[in-house]
């Protein structure tokens, strides 16, 4: 297998953008995408692309043509993939593109993210992301997301000892790393009571512990890494991708404070790289709700488990913390556009290696991690990427 | 990139099976193959999925996880991921499975595909069908894919004198072999005037001229041919596995009477294989109306573009002809359960290559072809197999 970089990449704004449509979401990412990676579109070989439900949200399957099309890229007559695994379906199409790429099969692979959730055909949003859950023995009995990682949340507080106000501070500095995204949908900074008195969607997740419903597209250029610097001066390595499944329904699972398929994840990857957790110097993790946070940084290894908590106290995930957490606001501030997120994750992550995050910089960072879920841990997909 | 082999495969009954669910689906295609695999569950590394629309068909995303879960092997924490490419899912998830064999990333993948269409949640079948049709500048506009295949249809008469009495003719052939197929839906045999006579769909296209609405699932083995003679007499190589997009709108292609992506994907796979379509003893195309399967024969290379029709008068593609098409039934007759159409045509071509079709075995079966479009021709996956 060959070595894989990443060597364009963009973002949109996230945000309820009722200006906006999915297919104009789609073109602006990949247009600017291969802008950035100083390649002609006819240079691509494949493209893949992750959403979660555009069926349901907009009612567009085969998306993948569709992308091609709007690029203006069908004269290439070049595969064109839609992956979807709940909101890690940008998460696993990066880990498809690099696996094309690092097959030798494809040289220039473009892998994107989009999600149009604001308006939907198929019902109200809240039911369409049920059905990323176990629809038959979840969904249809009530539980929605909040509920099920508000379980998590109580088994964690009951084993752990964690507190609401742990949970809050992931809140408040995710809102605050957002304060200082442009592209991010929260812009504003909050307080630990901001979070502790906003309603209870899910006891004992607050309004605020919860990431918002968000449209939003992002996209990657990848090629081979001896190719690489040919494009670029600034050239990010896939150094590991590493994907896992588990149980759809929570019930079936062997863990509750832990997303075993994050650990095995996250396992793999550093096996592949060589080294662990704390040669990071940078994370985006998936915080859908703020426990999930809390929860990723123990899964990865960054804290131990059940120590999640603590760290929020001890300010360990702040930007110029120990291991600065979800620098772009993470799903909670920056937004969660479901298909879109994976990208937008690793979009932040070459930010940072390139040193090109402005406002939310940290220092020196040279190696960093990306950690995307699909639904209620069912899948998880971890990115090692290093600055070259 | 490694050789990759077919050791396993099966394929669930073709129907409106009103008494099996889309678990049930999934877990006896799974099993099936992993039987007749002989391989333990606990060597498998990795599974694709192919599916079309079961967010809107039943509810449920994610589908990946699901089907994990439900085939027992989440203990593995494998990599599970669902391909979506309209009713080219189950094609694109084969090409996704062998990349990743032939790469060398994992020596054991699970291929399946499922669907599941005769009882919705998420609205009426007709309408989830044309979500994978380009919905703003298509479906909206009251196109379903009866009226783009006969405006393809219609071109084809136009320009190259094919008659209703010839697309009639694919419908009766497809019968026939149906008829000989347990698992097809359909398994009566028809004549002309059975399909001349029946109901108007979209002028020219009668209904016994449209595949039908079906639930069916199929699942296939893959691992490095080196290692499957260990498993197997007859392991079936996969000599080719090429894809191709263009547009998701019909008004946007370069052609109506070709469908670009089938012929620039056989193109690619004749040139991998090092030989033409006079070379191929057998094929599967995508026969999702019967104008389609004429097209196909021309796009694949079997008869000169316009000699589709001619090719029908002159029994060129039956059983006992000089290139026999759909033995299967085809999507026609043996059904066509969208996201599992693309893996059931290679179940049929590994039946073919094994010699185990039974009644209708094509005679010293040595190289066979499957072709499945998405959509009206937004993606097309052409494998060349061969038995060694």
């Amino acid at each position: 297998m060959r070595e894989v970089a990443i060597i364009g990449t963009s973002v949109t704004k996230c945000g309820e953008l009722w200006e906006t449509s999915f297919r104009e979401l789609i073109v602006e990412a990949g247009i600017e995408a291969i802008q950035d990676a100083g390649i002609e579109g006819k240079e691509i070989n494949a493209m893949y692309i992750g959403a979660m439900s555009t069926g349901s949200f907009i009612g567009q399957e085969h998306i993948s043509s569709l992308a091609l099309e709007l690029s203006g890229l069908n004269d290439l007559y070049i595969p064109a993939t839609r992956i979807e695994a709940g909101d890690a379906s940008g998460g696993v199409a990066l880990h498809q593109g690099y696996i094309a790429v690092a097959s030798g099969l494809y040289d220039f692979v473009i892998v994107g993210g989009a999600e149009k959730t604001t308006d939907t055909v198929g019902g109200e949003t809240t039911e369409i992301l049920s059905s990323m859950s176990d629809r038959e023995w979840e969904a249809f009995f009530g539980a929605t997301f909040p509920g099920l990682y508000a379980l998590m949340a109580r088994y964690h507080m009951h084993h752990h000892g964690t507190i609401s106000e742990q949970l809050a501070k992931v809140a408040v500095k995710n809102h605050y790393n957002g304060s200082l995204n442009p592209k991010a949908l929260y812009r504003k900074e909050i307080s630990v009571e901001t979070v502790l008195t906003s309603s209870m969607v899910a006891d004992p997740l607050h309004l605020f512990d919860c990431s918002p419903i968000t449209d939003g597209a992002a996209a990657l250029v990848l090629c081979p890494l001896d190719k690489a610097k040919e494009y670029t001066d600034t050239p990010i390595k896939i150094v590991a991708s590493s994907q896992s499944s588990d149980t759809l329904s929570l019930c079936r699972r062997k863990s509750l404070d832990s997303l075993l398929a994050t650990k095995k994840a996250a396992d793999k990857a550093y096996k592949k790289a060589g080294y662990g957790p704390s040669h990071i110097d940078v994370a985006e993790v998936h915080d859908c709700f703020t426990i999930a946070e809390i929860m990723a940084i123990e899964d990865l290894g960054f804290v131990k488990k059940g120590e999640g908590g603590k760290a929020m106290d001890d300010k360990l995930t702040t930007l110029d913390g120990a291991i600065p957490i979800n620098p772009s606001g993470g799903l909670k501030a920056r937004g969660h556009p479901l298909g879109a997120t994976g990208i937008s994750q690793a979009h932040e992550i070459v930010l940072q290696l390139r040193g090109k995050a402005d406002k939310r910089q940290i220092d020196e960072a040279r190696v960093g991690l990306c950690h995307n879920v699909g639904g209620s841990g069912g899948t998880a997909v971890v990115h090692l990427l290093e600055a070259i």
